[in-house]
C-alpha cells in the first residue's frame, strides 16, 4: 500500500527533490495580484524618474494589465520550473512584451519584491477580516438589543453565581471583538510601509522614488532601513497574534454554544442550518459548526508558533526559511475567515429560550449577593459580616427545601432580627439584574444602552 | 532514589493536594503592590460615595500602609492556607484594625480584584521593557554612528552578497525594536481600562465611581462590559505576543553574534565579561550570553501558547484555568528583560574587526550588482541583459584567479566592448556603498543621519 | 512603581548581568542526587582502571557522602559564583577532602556529567509518574468494577447518542493511562544508556570502563557516539511528548468532571475536598481542581515546545541554549505529577448520580440505532431501510412527546406492518447496553471482566 | 483589491458557511485506499459472520474495486455535499451495486470508520517514513565510512574544542536517527490495534469478528474498549511527536550545513543541484535546500502543537473537533518526507573539504586536553593541576605567535621541568584524535568499525 500511496516521488533522484522542496509557486501564485500591483507601481515610478523611457513603462503596464486578466480567467499556465509567482509572471510579460520586459526588473530584487507582495497580501487580509468581525459585531449588538432584559444565569467554574442578562452576555463578545479589530488596525498602522526599494539588501544606487511608490500602493511612507526591510515578516506575525487571540475568543462562545444546546442546559437551539442531524435520531442536533469553530485555533496557534520557530535565530538578512511564512499564514486566515463567518451565522441562527434560562438563572440560590449586598446597604454591617449572615440564611433555605426569595421572614429573623420584609425586593432575578447599575453592570438599562451605543457605532 | 526525590508529597492526602494545586500565594505575592494600591483606591472611592465611612477608610490606609512595609521589609509572614495574595493582606488588614477591614471588600470581588492587580503588574512590565529596550535601541544607534562607513559583507542565505556597513546593520535592529515598543505601547493603551467595579461578574448595585477608581490608578477610563472584564486575559496575551516577537529579534542578533566570533568569521570580539573560557583552553571565548539570548525565545512562545492553550475554550466568566496564567508570564517577564539587558551589554561590550569584516565584504564579487547597475545606467542595457553580461565578467574574474576590481579593462572589453576603465570606481566596497543613496539605503551619510536621527529621538 | 518592583537589578553592570543570565544553579542543585551518585561511580571506576588510586577513590566517596549529607540536612550553601551543581559540588568535595578531589574530574568534563545528571533526574521521574499513573489506573478500574452496570449516556458531540455504563467510560481512561504508561516505558528504555565517558565531545584517551559505569548507574549500556551524546537532550523532549498527550487526557475526564458538576448536569458530585466553596453561596461547589487538571496542558505543551525550539538549528556538540532544558522540564514534571495526583483524588472521591445518569440515558431517544440493528437482525433489512424506518418512528415518538418504549405497537406497524412487540426488549437501556456484547463493547459482563482483569492486572 | 481576494464566499449564506466548514472531501479523499481496504475486511467480516449474505459480500467486494480503480485513474467525481470519502464511497457504491451497498454500513459507524482509515493512514506512513530514515542513515554511514579518519574541528558553542573525524560527526547523525526510527517503530506498534468495531462508541449488538477483521487488515488485535476507540487520537500526536523530534535532528544538520558551505568556513560544498545560483554572482550558492530543511520543524511542531490544543479538554467520544487532525497532519507528514528526501540528497551530494577542516581542527590550542591528560597519565598530576599548568602552557604559546606543538621544549620546561619530548606525539591532531578510543571516542579506528557495524546492519 505504501508505494503506491507516496507514489516513488522521491526516487527520481536530486532534481526532483529539489523542484519540490524549493518551488513556490504551488502557493504563491495567490500573490499574482499584489505582485502584479507592485510592478505597475515600480514601472511607473522607474519612468518618472527617467530609469526607463515612457514607452517602455507603458509597455509594461498593458503587458501585466493582460497577465492579470489571463490568470483571472483560468487561462494562465503557471510553470513549477519558473520556481515563484515573481518569474512567472515576468516570463509571462516577456513573451507578451519583449525586451521591456528586462527593464521592469532595474533596482529591484526578488528580496524587496516578495517581502511586498505579501505584506500587500497581509494588509488586505486584515481589512477583510475587519470588515467579517464588524459584520459578526453587528450580529451580536442586534441580538444584544433584543435580549437586553433576557436574564440568564451568570457562571463562574460553569457553575451558577449571579442573575445577568443574555443581552450583557453578547454585549461581553462585542467587547473582545472591539479590542481584537484595534490589534488589527494598529498592526495595519505598523505594516503601512513601503518595502519597495531596499533592493536585494542594500538599496540601489538608482534615483528611485519610494515615496512615490508608497503613495501608488497605499503606504503611509518608505520603511526607513534596507536590511531591517527584507529580513522582516513582523507584519505576519502580529497579524497572526491578533488571529490566535480573536480565535481563542471565537472558541469561548463555540465552546457555550455546545453546552447550550446540550439537552441538559437547552439554553439555545440551533437550527438544521448550523447542525448536523443523523437519519436515526432526527432529534439529534450535532453542533457541529460549533465544534469546529471552537477547534480553530489549534491550526491559528500553530501557524503562529511555526512562524516564530522559523525566524528563531535567523542571521540577517533574506534566508529561505523565510519562505515557509506563506503556507502557515494563508491555512491560518482562511481559517480565521471561516470561523468568524460561521460564528456570525451561529449568531443570527441562534434561539435562545427564555424560560429555561430564566429558570436557571433562579436557581442555586444566585441571589445571595444580592441579600448580602442588602444587609451591608440597610443595615450597615461590614460585608465580611454580611457574608456570614447570607452563608447562614442560605443553609436554612437549603433545609427547607426552598430558594430565598421563598424563605419565611420569620425564619431570616431568626438569624438576623432587623431583617424586613424590604429584603424580598432584591431576591428575584429581575430585580437583581436591575440593581446591577454600576458602570459596566449588567441591569437591562444599562445593556440596552449599551447595545444602541453599539449599533450607532457599527452601522455608522 | 525516586522517593527521596519526590518526597512522596502527595501521599498525604486529598487535603495536602488540593493545597498544592490550588494556592496561588507562591506565586501571586508578587502582586502585593499592586493589590494594595488597588485596595487604596477602592477604599477612598468608596468613602468618597458615603459607601463606607471616611474614618473607616482612613484606617484602611493606613492599615495597607502597614503591610506594604512589612512585606516590602521581609517581616510578613504568607500562609498558603490563606490561598492567595488577596486573602494574605486583607488577613493582615484585619490583624491590624479589626472590623473595618470587613468593609473593605463591599462591592468588591476576588474576580475583579485579581484582574486588576494583574493587569497593574502587566502595565508596570511594559513600562519597564519599554525603557529597556529605549536603552537598547540607544546602544545600538550609538554603535551605529561610531560604524556609519565601517563596511561589512551584508548577507543573504549567510553567504556574502552585497557590501554594507556595520552601522546599518545595527539601524536594522533598532527599527526592529521601535516595533516592538510601539506593539508594546498599543497594548499599554489596550489594557489601560479599570477592571475594578466589575465585582463578580455582573457589576453591583452599591453606588460605586469606577471613574474615580480608574483616575487613581491610572486608567484611562473603566471597562465597558463586566462579564468580558472578569473573563479577559486578553491584556497578558497580547504583551506576550509583542515579547515572543522581540524576543525572536534579539536571537537573531544573538546568532550573528555567535557567529562573527567564530575563528572562521572573526567579525567581533566579546570580552570576557559576556564570555565564559576555559581554564584549560585560555584562548577559548564561548558566547554564552549570546547563545542563552538566542534560546530564550522558547521560553517565551512557549508561555504564550500556554496561556493561549488554556484560554481557549472557556465558557464565561472566570474559570479557575485562568491562575494558570502568572507562572509562565511571571517567568516570560522576567527573561525578556534578561535578554534585553545582556543584549544591551554585549552590544556596548564587542569590539568589531573592521579589517576582518572589510576583507570579507570585498570577497566573493560582491560588487557584481554595481557592475550591473552601471551597464544598466551608463549603457542603457536592459536589466536582465545587464545581468547576463554581469555573471560572463565574473565568470572570467574567476578563471583569473581574481575579483572584479583586478579583472583588466581588456579582458571586460572582450565581453561588452562599450566597457569604460570608469566602470572600476562602482566595484570598491567604499564605492559600492557610498553609491547606495535610496531611502534606507545602506550608503554611510545615509547611515550617519539615521543614527544621528535616532540618537536624538532616544535621547530627547 | 517600576523601579521598585524591577528592583534596578540590571543597572548595576555587565557582571551581574552576566552572572544573572549564565549561573544555572538556582535550578540545577534539584539534581545534587544525580550529580553525586554519578560521581561515585566513575570514582569507582577510575580507581578499578588503575586511572586514580583506591585510597583517593575511597576518600572521594567519603567525601561526597558528607556533601550529600549536608545538602539533605539543609547546610549546604550554594553559591551563585560557583554557577551550577557540578562545581559547587567539587568545590566543597576540595574542601573537604583536599588534593584527592581535583583526581576525580580525569577523564570527564561538564558536557558528559550534566548529560548523565539530567538523564537519571529524568529516568527518575520517569518511574515516579508510572507509579502515579498506575495508581490512578487502580482507581479508575476500581470505580469501573463498582459500576460496571450504572447506566450512563454515551455522549458525541456532547448529545446523548447511545447508552453506555459509567464503569465502561471509566474503562476508557484505563486505556489512555495504558497507552501513556507504555510510551513513558519506551522512553525510558531509549534513555536508558550511559552518556558519561563521552567526556567533553570527543570521548577520552584514558583506559575508562563505560560499561562498569554503566551497570552501576542502572544503565543498560554506554551511548555509542561520544559527539551525539553531549549533544542529545532527546531524552528530555520524548518524555516530555509523553507527558504532553498524558495531560491531555487528564483534562479530558477533568473537562467531563467540570460538566458533569453543574448543576444542569448533576451526574457526579465532589466533596469539598477538591472543590471550593464560597461563604456567601454554601451550595456553590466550584470544580477548582477539575479546572486547574483541565489547564495543565498548557504549561506541559508550552515546556514541550520551548525545548523543541531551544534545541531546533542548533550545531553540534554543546551550545549553552542546551542550558535552557531544565526550568520548563522541571515545571512541567511537577505539574504533571501534580495533575495526576489530583485526578486520582477526584476518581476516589466523585459519587456518582445513578438515577440522573440513568433518567439521561433514557431520554433522547437514545435507543434509535438498538431498533435498526432489530429491524435489520429480524427483518433483514439492509442497514441504510433499517436507518430510514427508525427515523420515521422516532418521528412519529416526537410528536406522540413520548419516548420510544412507550411507542404503541400499532404506531410502529403503521410505519413497518411487520414490527412485533418483540421489538420493545431492545428498547430500554438496560437492554441497550446489556446487548453491547462485542469485544471493546460496554455490555455490563464485559465491563466486569474487564474491570476484573485491571484489577488483577494492577495488583499483581 | 479585497473583495476579489476573497471572493465572497461567505456572504452567500449559511448553507454555503456550513459547507465550507463542515466538509472534510477536500482533504479527506487521501484516505480513500484505507476506506476501500477496511470496507472490504468489513463486508468479509459480515458474510463470514452469518449477518449479510455471501453473495452481498461478493457483490460488496467488486465493487469497491471499482471504486478504487475509478479513484486511481481519476475518474471519480469527488461531490462535496456527500461531505467526507466514506460517503463518496458509499454512494458510488450504491451507483454500482444497488441495495447491497446498503448492508455494508451494518454494525460499523462512521466514528469507527474514520477512525480506521486515519489510522491505516498513519501506520502506512511511519512505515514509509522508516524506509526513507533508514535510506538517510545508509547515506550518513557511506559518508562515516569514506571519511573515518578525514580530521575537522569539534564544536562547542561553535567554537573549535577538540580535533574529531567528519566520520565520527556522520554517525552522531545515525544514532539520532536510529532513536528517531525506534519512536516511530515504538508508536507502530502501540498503534496497531483494529479500531473496527467500536460502532458509534458503544459497541454493537451484532455478532461481529473483530479479531478476523484485525487479522484482515493487519493489526495486531482489536481495541479494548469502544469509547476509548472514538475518542483516541494518540496514534497521530505520537507519531507527530516523533516528526517533531526527527525534524529537530535534520535542523541541526541543516544548519550546519549552511554554516559550513559559507565563505568563511569551507568545510563542504554542494553542488547546483541542491543550491541556487544568482546569474549575476555565479560564484554564489545559496544553500537553499538545506535552509528549508532548518525551517520545517516549525511546520511539523506547529501540526502537533495544533492537535494536542484540539484535544485538550475535549469531553468522549467523538467531537467534530476531531476533524481537524488530518490537514495540520497531512501537511507535517508531507514535509517530514521531503526534509528527509533533501538531507538524503545532501548528504550524498556534498563535497567535504579536508585541507580546510584539518586546518580549522589544527588551529585554536584544540589540542591542550591531551596536553592535559598527558600530565595526567605521564606525571600522575591531579586533573586539576594538569588543567592549570595546561593553562600556563597555552597562554605563552599564544605569546610567542605559535600552537601547542610548535613550542619549544625548553619553554614547556620552564612552566613544568618534568615534561619531556616525548608530549609531542600527543599534540597533533592526528595522534588526538587517534587516541580517542574509549568506547563512544572518535578514532578513526573505532568510527571505521562503527560505521561497518552501521552498514551491516542497514543493508542486512
Amino acid at each position: 500500500m505504501t508505494n503506491k500511496m507516496w507514489g516513488g516521488r522521491f526516487q527520481s533522484g536530486p532534481d526532483a527533490i529539489m523542484e519540490e522542496i524549493n518551488a513556490s509557486i504551488g502557493f504563491d501564485k495567490r500573490l499574482f495580484r499584489q505582485d502584479i500591483a507592485g510592478s505597475k507601481a515600480h514601472a511607473a515610478m522607474l519612468a518618472k524618474q527617467g530609469i526607463i523611457s515612457k514607452a517602455d513603462a507603458a509597455e509594461i503596464r498593458k503587458g501585466l494589465d493582460q497577465v492579470q486578466a489571463e490568470i483571472e480567467a483560468g487561462k494562465f499556465t503557471f510553470s513549477r520550473a519558473l520556481e515563484d509567482i515573481h518569474l512567472n509572471v515576468e516570463s509571462r510579460l516577456k513573451e507578451l512584451i519583449g525586451p521591456a520586459a528586462g527593464r521592469l526588473h532595474t533596482a529591484r530584487s526578488r528580496n524587496d519584491q516578495v517581502a511586498l507582495d505579501f505584506r500587500l497580501y497581509v494588509r488586505d487580509t486584515v481589512d477583510h477580516l475587519d470588515q467579517q468581525l464588524k459584520e459578526l459585531q453587528l450580529a451580536l449588538a442586534t441580538r444584544a438589543e433584543q435580549h437586553a432584559a433576557t436574564v440568564m444565569p451568570g457562571f463562574t467554574h460553569l457553575q451558577v453565581a449571579q442573575p445577568v442578562t443574555f443581552g450583557h452576555h453578547m454585549l461581553a463578545y462585542v467587547e473582545m471583538l472591539a479590542r481584537d479589530r484595534s490589534r488589527l488596525a494598529d498592526a495595519r498602522k505598523r505594516m503601512n510601509e513601503n518595502p519597495l526599494g531596499a533592493a536585494a539588501l542594500a538599496g540601489t544606487s538608482f534615483p528611485i522614488d519610494r515615496h512615490m511608490t508608497a503613495a501608488a500602493l497605499g503606504f503611509d511612507r518608505p520603511t526607513r532601513n534596507s536590511l531591517d526591510t527584507t529580513a522582516d515578516r513582523d507584519f505576519v506575525l502580529e497579524t497572526l497574534s491578533a488571529c490566535a487571540i480573536c480565535s481563542m475568543h471565537l472558541s469561548r462562545l463555540a465552546e457555550e454554544i455546545v453546552i447550550w444546546s446540550t439537552s441538559q442546559f437547552r439554553f439555545v437551539k440551533l437550527s438544521d442550518k448550523f447542525t448536523t442531524g443523523s437519519s436515526i435520531m432526527p432529534q439529534k442536533r450535532n453542533p457541529d459548526a460549533a465544534e469546529l469553530v471552537r477547534a480553530k485555533p489549534g491550526r491559528i496557534i500553530g501557524a503562529l508558533l511555526s512562524l516564530l520557530t522559523v525566524m528563531k535565530g535567523l542571521p540577517l538578512t533574506y534566508s529561505k526559511d523565510m519562505q515557509e511564512d506563506k503556507e502557515p499564514a494563508f491555512d491560518a486566515f482562511d481559517n480565521m475567515s471561516l470561523a468568524i463567518a460561521a460564528t456570525t451565522g451561529m449568531v443570527k441562527d441562534m434561539v435562545p429560550n427564555k424560560d429555561e434560562m430564566r429558570r436557571a438563572a433562579a436557581s442555586g440560590f444566585s441571589t445571595a449577593t444580592d441579600l448580602a449586598d442588602w444587609l451591608v446597604r440597610t443595615l450597615k454591617m461590614p460585608f465580611r459580616d454580611a457574608h456570614h449572615v447570607t452563608g447562614s440564611l442560605v443553609a436554612l433555605a437549603e433545609q427547607h427545601g426552598c430558594d430565598l426569595p421563598e424563605l419565611p421572614l420569620a425564619v431570616m429573623q431568626s438569624v438576623e432580627k432587623r431583617i424586613t420584609k424590604d429584603v424580598y425586593k432584591v431576591l428575584t432575578v429581575e430585580n437583581s439584574v436591575a440593581s446591577r447599575t454600576s458602570f459596566g453592570g449588567t441591569s437591562p438599562r444599562n445593556v440596552a444602552r449599551e447595545a444602541k451605543r453599539w449599533l450607532k457605532l457599527l452601522k455608522g
